[in-house]
Parts: structure tokens; sequence; C-alpha cells
């Protein structure tokens, strides 16, 4: 193991963006944080408390940033908005990049981030999917391959949010991609990196209501979303996100195959307590997905720079983040028409009039 | 409460009906078994061991065992395929009538039933799902009306057996309805009992493999199969039933609410036994679902006998019966024709070209 | 299996008394309950109602019901006091005996028991440690019998009854023995049974708080209490019981092993429903030891019956009574004395002097 | 916050050096690791690439370490016979120190290093009792500390370590202070957190057996413990701990109040995967102490590297590690004698005789 350590730079300073510049500043021996960037006036006065005593350079521009003297890596921790753009200019000016997901709630402009990477081979470009580097998730995928349960038939997955009482989503639901696309495309990747990231796709379709935000409907989104996935392999994964969950986060997930079953986190709990009082015995559940996947984001800061240093193969595959976004795409827009949607196996739509 | 006793037989003695009769016999302190019919000889054999000795009379004949003097009430545990004849025919020889699920695999048949029964109103009539008389279910039941969640909003429910080595399903499917209208209308029926019986329709959709056993296909059916159904009050249900568990019998059933989910089984267990060895912390799970609703039948009995009794109403509704078997078969044929299959508020279907 | 039932008599209708009468009128089917005895007015007024309509014949005296035609076996459920003279006079009436635990708070007046049972061996004359018939230890014992867990080692069990804010249970102290011959008894008794009916004690010591009764030390009481047994033979039993459990009933028993570990009941819950709500994941548990060990009452009923019927050996060997009253006053006499007890190999204590 | 680091040595480079020597590294990051000493050759070897290349200096002497330029803080990590003696050494070369658990076997020796600390105010000196930093015992002292429980009155704490097949603990016996010192050390310490560190004890007894290793009994020791400790203030503490677990590392504790219980740890699992096979369903255990509590390791580098930086006082008061040992001797002797001792309330034993 060598000594050096890989020079990174954060763009944004947002609740992920916060997280992530710490992990690769205190938490990630061999990367060395050297730069962050960020519009905004009190990301930056935070970035003044948190980041500059121990020597991190702060920008207001995306732009200096990446000419930052010695960069070589480029976390994109900043709104989806921009997450494109901004992997395409780090690629550009030659930089590793670890990229916040979804690349984009579009799959063609995903699909440039791709394109980009495909010119610049030498460089490692991920989508931070951050189950992949969840230690339960991947003992499930170990114990998956080397055969504990038999043929991998069946993905049921959910990613369900703690209610936000301030309904601050739904502000949120205009940009957000739909709820499919911005918390079921984790379930898609599982689904993907269970079955195969070559499975395809024959059909999806979609329900959902509006249980406890109405207002979710002007910007075409629901609360609570059940979706199904036919892969052309003879494989089903079903989804079911919600906005609604009373005792926290529950992200969980099963896989059934033809001689067992591996179930992720459908008991969850925040720790090891188990409380007896009057109303029985209880825990306490994780409140948000970064209670629940926190050691899987330092995880993740801590492979993909041993990937830039050693030059390995990141653990996961871009082409998946655009499937993975074009899957939940299909689901978003089944959700909102009602129609199911059939593929071929080239991967193109069926129309109506052909099935 | 008066000491006195209502007189029943039973129709079958099958796997089903040799427990009916037991429970009858020896669990149902208000009832006296006091007559069976099967036209099978091995089963009449069965009976001269256990029932005969303790004073019930064994017919041959279903028409026959109906004359039985004083008899009161029937359960009919025949074959699926004649539940609906030998209900029919008890209630015109003016009997109560247990009949075990479903009523038929055909709604026109399961509603003829309901038709002979409404000519009877004095009769009880009741479709034997014994979930509903399973303690758990009715104590999440009492904590929903209760409001302990607020308002129930989604439905995920599952009806999962153990893998049968022996193919046995694989010729059942012929007979059965499909996996939707076997399995699944337990669900389905927990469904309507949670969102109420009066809950309308407005989708349905499914998809399904064969995973264990192709087979399956030549009868129309899958061993695995996931459907959705939608409702015109804003919620959904969704199903899994799958014949291919390795554990053991998986039914479980979550409430999701706006203020919280109630979760029946979900961390299934035959007893309350931890093993702890070499293999880690495990305990064993229920094989069979009457491992799982041993009690459920038990008190099915005791409540449709005490109804008859002291004619009062019979917990479960007739009409949710057909109404279970219309989802399922709906389910069963969108799972073979790949279609969604939509309903006008009057339970109509709307063709595809109206959408 | 012979139709013939078996006549039963039950002395006191008390809340246990009440139970086993019901028992064995409704759920015992090769048992006919034919006479019950209470002093008690109100308890009479609950038989008129509850009993007598089944042809169950009430009596005030005891010795009355003992000369009650065609009576053939007493189920001793009155006041601990009378345990030991009502089951003797019923093995000299020459009824079976059913005796509820413990035959005495005194271990010479429990031995005379033994003696005139040993008068009678024709008779069967069982202390009820309901337990033994629970389906979750059984399925543990059958499972260490079967070498799961190699050689069992040591013992923890507990008995811990949810509080009773009524503080009922200091008055009840004063004839109830102490809480290790009142609620530990149960878990001496698992101890000999894993163990060996015929291990030999070598030391107890106990001791014991007063955390939530400061009265009970009027009666040389405890509410909380831990004791140690020693056994000849290499083994270790150690027992909690505790009178403050705020959320239930917590009855749980581990038996360890050189190879493994069999916990029955470590996770209570009073049935298969799991709450999520803004407290966490919860369930609820059983709120009192009947709630827990109803099925266990039913199953002991029916299996005292069928041994009366068929003239086999009772499950659980009357010595065994006897000498779990001996562990139970001897952890008593530490808890108050807080000196440890060692017995020889012939089971006579040894004097401090000696050791 | 401070960008200054502190400059910390690291005694020993044995199975517990290794990993403090690398938290210190690599994951306190107001800390920098400047050095390490090791008599051990394979050790050095160890070193020299895992350490030297991020500059971390090489001492075969820890004399010479303690002059390393700059040193601010140890980590006594060796072995526990020269615990104290390091750790005193670096007291009186002004070095703040943390020292592996327990100071030593023996009272006298733990207080010297007491004496050493008290003679230099300024220093920060803590034993490293690792649960009192695992984020489910904090959890659980929180609550407990809010009256989530009541008034803590007994509390239930286990130490059990998986069989070693190897007998490597026999040989380690000889020097390990005995079952209780080295196992219960850590539920003993948890006692006094949860008790209130002044608890007074008034009294302790053990038995203890060789289930697995009979040769245990040549250093005075035994392969499974069962201690009761009794404190003047109408609490009790009791103790299990074992060698020969099947299934994993099994240090689980119960606090019991009043008004509630506050269980960690009672269902141990190594992540949040169960299985589902034929075996039933199951979770994996972990498999060592430092599976279940590297995070709290890192925990304590972090904490005891902020209070030397900011002068804030050390979480864990040495007194608690003099105290801990003293109950911990105490309990192994009585094991040995089979004696209870008692206490006065100023701590002095009383002889039987005063009894």
């Amino acid at each position: 193991m060598s000594a050096r350590r890989l020079k990174v730079g954060c763009a944004g300073l947002g609740r992920m963006g916060k997280r992530h510049a710490l992990n690769f500043l205190q938490r990630t021996p061999r990367a060395e944080l050297v730069a962050v960037s960020t519009p905004d006036d009190s990301e930056l006065e935070w970035g003044k408390v948190h980041l500059a005593p121990y020597g991190v350079k702060l920008y207001k521009n995306y732009d200096d940033m990446l000419k930052h003297e010695g960069l070589e890596a480029v976390v994109v921790a900043s709104a989806t908005a921009v997450h494109a753009e901004q992997a395409i200019k780090a690629i550009e000016a030659d930089k590793n990049v670890l990229c916040e997901k979804p690349l984009s709630t579009s799959v063609e402009i995903s699909q440039s981030v791709l394109d980009a990477a495909a010119k610049k081979p030498h460089l490692k470009v991920m989508c931070g999917f951050s189950r992949r580097f969840d230690a339960s998730y991947r003992d499930a995928h170990s114990k998956m391959s080397a055969g504990a349960i038999g043929t991998a038939s069946v993905i049921r997955s959910q990613t369900c949010d703690k209610l936000d009482p301030t309904g601050f989503f739904v502000a949120y639901a205009e940009f957000s991609g739909g709820i499919f696309v911005d918390c079921s495309i984790h379930d898609i990747d599982l689904a993907l990196w269970f079955f195969g990231q070559d499975s395809k796709v024959k059909s999806v379709s979609a329900v959902g209501i509006t249980a406890v935000e109405p207002d979710l409907r002007k910007h075409n989104d629901r609360d609570n979303a059940v979706g199904l996935v036919e892969f052309y392999d003879g494989r089903i994964a079903y989804f079911y996100a919600s906005r609604m969950m009373a005792a926290g986060q529950e992200d969980s997930t099963e896989i059934i195959g033809t001689k067992g079953k591996l179930a992720v986190n459908t008991q969850p709990a925040i720790n090891l307590v188990n409380i007896f009082d009057e109303s029985g015995l209880r825990r306490e559940l994780p409140q948000h997905y970064y209670d629940r996947f926190e050691y899987a984001f330092v995880t993740e800061a801590n492979e993909f720079t041993a990937c830039c240093i050693e030059d390995t193969p990141v653990p996961v595959k871009l082409e998946g983040a655009v499937q993975a976004v074009r899957i939940g795409a299909a689901l978003q827009e089944s959700l909102i028409t009602g129609e199911k949607i059939n593929f071929d196996q080239q991967g193109n739509r069926i129309p109506m009039a052909r099935l």
C-alpha cells in the first residue's frame, strides 16, 4: 500500500455535500480533501468553520475549483439538476468523478455523462449508489453469488422515507423526477445488481396514490407508489416507495431464490437497544437514510479513492446508472398514465397496437 | 349461555375435511358433530377409526347426509369443484353452511351460492376465510379500527407456500383457478376486510414467472406472481404469491396508514424457540398453512356455531367471497394476458379503446 | 382410541380453578367435567352460570365432591395451603389427581403427598408444572435430547411478572412461600427437566431487593431476586424472579450447551403483530402467565386425562415436585439469611464448620 | 474546532495494538500516529508494511518511544502484565495515556496507576472500557438517565466468547486474572456506569464449571461462571461469562428498572441480513468482540484525542477501573473458594465470624 493521497474536490455543500466533504476530509485516509465549491454563501460560511482550518480551499465557482492545482478527483454532490453538467466538465478537465445519484432525471442527459466518460477511459467515473457499499447488502450479494438461495428470481425492494411534516418534498417534487426516479432508483439499482447488470426489461407498470400530500399531483407525482418490472429472463422485481412512514426510514429488500431468500433490513433498527415499557417491546428506527447508510458512504469514499490511486475498475459500472434512470422514468410514466409499458429485447418500446 | 349444541355434518374428509371434522368433534364445545360424508373409501376408513366411536354417522353420499335426522349445519370441506353445488343443496335443505374457500373458481358460480342464500335469509351461510379468525390479524384490525395508523392506504400481503418437491401443485393447478384464486384469495379478502368490503376496484395488473415448475404453463399458471390492485378511493393493495419458499409457509401482511403501519407475521416463527448454533441464531417456520392457522380454524368453528345457535350475523359476509373471486380471477387473467384490466365505478370492465 | 370419557371433578373455582374447570369442560374431549367444589359463594354463583347448564354438579364441600358417583379424577386448583390435604384425601378416596403447583410451600408436607401416592401405585398423581406442556419448551427439550446443543451445562431461567399496581402480591406473600417458591419453582422444575430429574444440588445462594414494595420484608420476601444453584455433575442454573416488569409477563429460559444454545421466549410477544409508529417498531407482550401458557394448560388437561384412561405414566414425575420445593425453599432461606447453603451428595446440608 | 493534531504513540502491536494503531492512523482525524513500539520482531515487520510508509516511527524499545520528539499521548495496548508499568512510565514522562483494560489483574498494581496519575492532574489518563463508547450502550444509558425505566435496580450482563477450538484460552488463563477479571470486567464496568461509580459492594458470590476445558482448573479458572454482586443501595448485578458459545460473540446486557427495562444486544446479529433457508430463518452473529465493538474503539480513540486537545475530563474515570478490578478479583476468589465474600460500607471485607 502506498502512502500517496488522492487530491479531492467536492462540488456542493448542501446536506449531502457536507457529508461527502467531511468523509473525504476525516474518514478517507488515502484521500486529501483539498477544495470545495458552492455558490451558496451560507454553505461557504459552514466551509470556513469546518473545512478551511484543515487547509481546504473554498471556491464560490465550480469552474475555478476544477483548476485547483493538483486536483485529481471531484465529488459531485450538488443539486441533481447540475450533476451531469458538472460531471462532464470534470471529465473534460481530466478529473476522476464520483457523482451523487442520479446522474440526471433525464435518460438522455444521463447518457451524455457516459458518452463523455467513454472518451476518457483512463478516468474513474462512478455514480454513487450507496447501498452497493453497505455491509448488509454486500453480505447478501456475496451469499447469493455463493449459491445460498439458488437462482434469484424475485426481488421486492422498498425505499420509504419518514414523513416530513414540513411537506418539503412537495416543492422538491418539481425537480426530483418523481418518486420512482428519486426514491426507487436505489431499489432499481439493487435489482440490476442482484439480477445482473444486463437484465433486459420486458415491461413496467405502476400505480400510486396521494395519501398525505394531494399537492404532489401538480408535479405529476405521488406519495405512495408500487411498481412492477418484468425481465426477459423470467425474473420479477417489484418496488414500493413512500413518503409517509411514521416510525422512520424503512429501506428493505428481499431477494427470493429457488432455494432460499435473503432479507435485508426487514426488521429495521437504529441500534441494538430494545426498550421494554408499558407500550411493549420496541426499538427505534433510523430516521433518515443517512442514519441507515452512513458507513456505506464512508466505504464508498474509501473505495472510490482506492480505485483512482490503484487504477482498478470502479465497483459500480456507469452503464447501470443510465439503465436505472431509464427504468425509473418508465415506471414514473406508467404511474401517471396508468398504462403498462412494454419493451422488446433491444430495449425499444412496443407500441400498444403491436401487442 | 345455553347448553344446547348445534348438530353439524361435514362434507369431505380430505386434508381439510379431517381437520374440520375433528375441530367440530373435539374443540367446538357448543357443536356436536353428528355426521360426515365422503365418496372416498379410504376417507371413510379414517372416519370409522376416528369419528364413528364418538357416535358420528358416516355417509358415502352427501345427499343422504343432508337428510340426517336433526342436522342443522353443514361444513363444506370437499373438493373446490363441488363447493358451490354442495353449499346450494345444503341451503335448499334448510341447513346453515360453513363453506371452505373459495366458493368456486368461477365468479358466476360463486354468485349462485349468494343467490341461493338470499332466498333463505334465516340461514347462516359463511365462506371460511380463516385469517379473519386469526388472533394476530384480529388484533391488527382492531388496532387499525381504533385509529392506530390513521387512514389505511396501502396493503402488501403475500401467501407463499413452502416448495412441495413432489410437484403436486402442478396437477392441482388444473382445477385450482390459478395462483391468484387459490393463494392470493386470502390476501384479497384481507384487503377487502381492512379497506372495507365495498371498496371499488379501479384496475388490476399482474406478472408472473415459472421459476421452479415450467409445467404450470400448461394450466395457464405460474409459481411466482405479483399483482397490483388499485381502488377508486385512493388505496392500493399489492400481492405476492409463491410456491417455492425454502424455509416454510410465509404468509405475511402489512397495512400501511398515514400515521403508522401494522405488520402481521413479517418475522415468521413456528414457536418461541431460538436456536444458537454454528449457523448463527435461527428459528424454524411453520411448514404449512395449517401450522400457522390451526387455532384460527378452531375459532372459526366456534364462532360459526355460536352464530347459528344465537342467530347473530356471521362475521364474514358472503358478498365478500364473491368479490374476492372476482378480483382473483381478474388478476389471474392479467397474469396470463399481460394486460392491465380497468374497471368503472360500477365494476364493469373498461375496454382498452375507452381508456 | 376408545370413546370413553374420564369423569373429573375440580376443587376450587378461583382464578386458576375457573380455567381448569372450563378446560376440562370444553377443551378436553376425552374428559367429562362432572363436579366442582368451592366453599366460596361467589365462586359457586359463577359455577351456576358457566358450569351447571352443562350438567356439572356444584359442591360447597370438597369431601362431598369426592363421593360424587363415578368420579375418577380430581383437579386440585384451590389455595396452595390446602393443595396437599386435598390431594391426599383424593388419593385416599382412590381418585387420580392433578394438583396445581406447588404441592406445598413446605418440603415435608410436599413429601407427604408423595407418601400417600406411593401407597396407591395404580393412581395417576401429577403436579401441574405447566411449562412442561408448552410447545416451545417441548421443542427445546426434544432438540436438546437429540443432541442439538451438546451437553447442556448452564441454564438461565426467569419468571418475571408484570407489576401489579394494586400491590396484591404483598398480602399474598404471607402464604406464598416467597418469590423463589412461588415464581422460580417453574424455573427450578425446568432445570430439573433439562438437566435430569436426579441432578444433585451442591449449593444454593441468593440475593434480593425490594425495589417497589418494601412491605414485602414483613413477610421475609423480596420483589426481585437472583439465585444460583450448583449441581454435583458440573452444571449451573441461575434464576431471576421479579414482580415489577413494566411491559408484561417475561418468562424466558436459555439452555446453554457445549455445542449450542436454546433460548425460549427471550424475545417475548403476545402475537405476530408488529406496530410501526412514532415510538418505533414494537410488539406487545403477554400480560399474565395465562396469556403465555393458556394452551399449555389445555395440553396438560388432555395429557393427564389420556394417562388416566390408558394407564400410562404421567409426563411429570411427582418426585420432581418435592425436589423443586426443596430447592426453592433453600434459595428463599439464602435470600433472607444472606448465607450460601451447601449440600452433600446425599442431599444433606453441610454445616458451615464442615466447609 | 482547531486543526491541531495530537501526536500519539502506541505501545504494542499485537492483535489489539494493530487495531489501535490503525485507528489512530486512519480514523482519528484530530490525532497523528507518530510512533509505535514493540519488542516483537514479527510485529515490527507488520509495522514496516502498514505504518512506516505513513511516517510512523517504529521503536523496539518502549522507553525510547517515550522520548519521541513531540509525543503527547500513549496508547498502552501491550500485554496486560505490562499495562501498569508502561502507563506509569508514560505518566511520569508527562504523556497522556489511554490504557487497554484492565490496568492490571491486581488491585494493588491497578491502584498504583491511579496514584501516579494523581500526581499529574493535568494529564488525561483513561482506561479503555470500549463498551462505554458503543452507540447502543450510550443510547441505553441516556434513556435510563432521562428516566425511561424509573430506578435502575437489577443489571444482568454477560460476556460470552465464541469457543476457540484451539484452546488458546487455557494457556492464556495463566496470566489473565481469571474469567471474571478478563471477561466480566466489562460487565462490572457497565454495572458501575449504570448504577453510579460510587456504588458500594455489599457482597459477591460466584460459581463456575469447566464444561469444555477441564485444564483451566490448573490456573484456578473456569470456562463458564456466574457471579452475583449485591450493592448497599439495594441493587443487584449478576454476570455470566463463558468461553464456549457456538454461534459467536454474545455480549448482552439488561438494565431493569422500576418502570421499564433496557436490553442491549439480547438479539445479536452481525448485520441486517436475514437468511431464509431449509434451516428456517436465521442471522449470523459477530464472531469476536472486535466484530461487535469496532466502531466503539474508533469512537474511543476520537474522544480520548479530543479530551487531550481540549483539556476536558475523560469520559471514563480512572477510579472505576480500579473498582472494577476489585470486584472482578473478589468474584474470581469466590468462584474458586466457593465462599461468599461480604464487605462493609467502607469496602473492607467482613470476616465470616462477624456475620
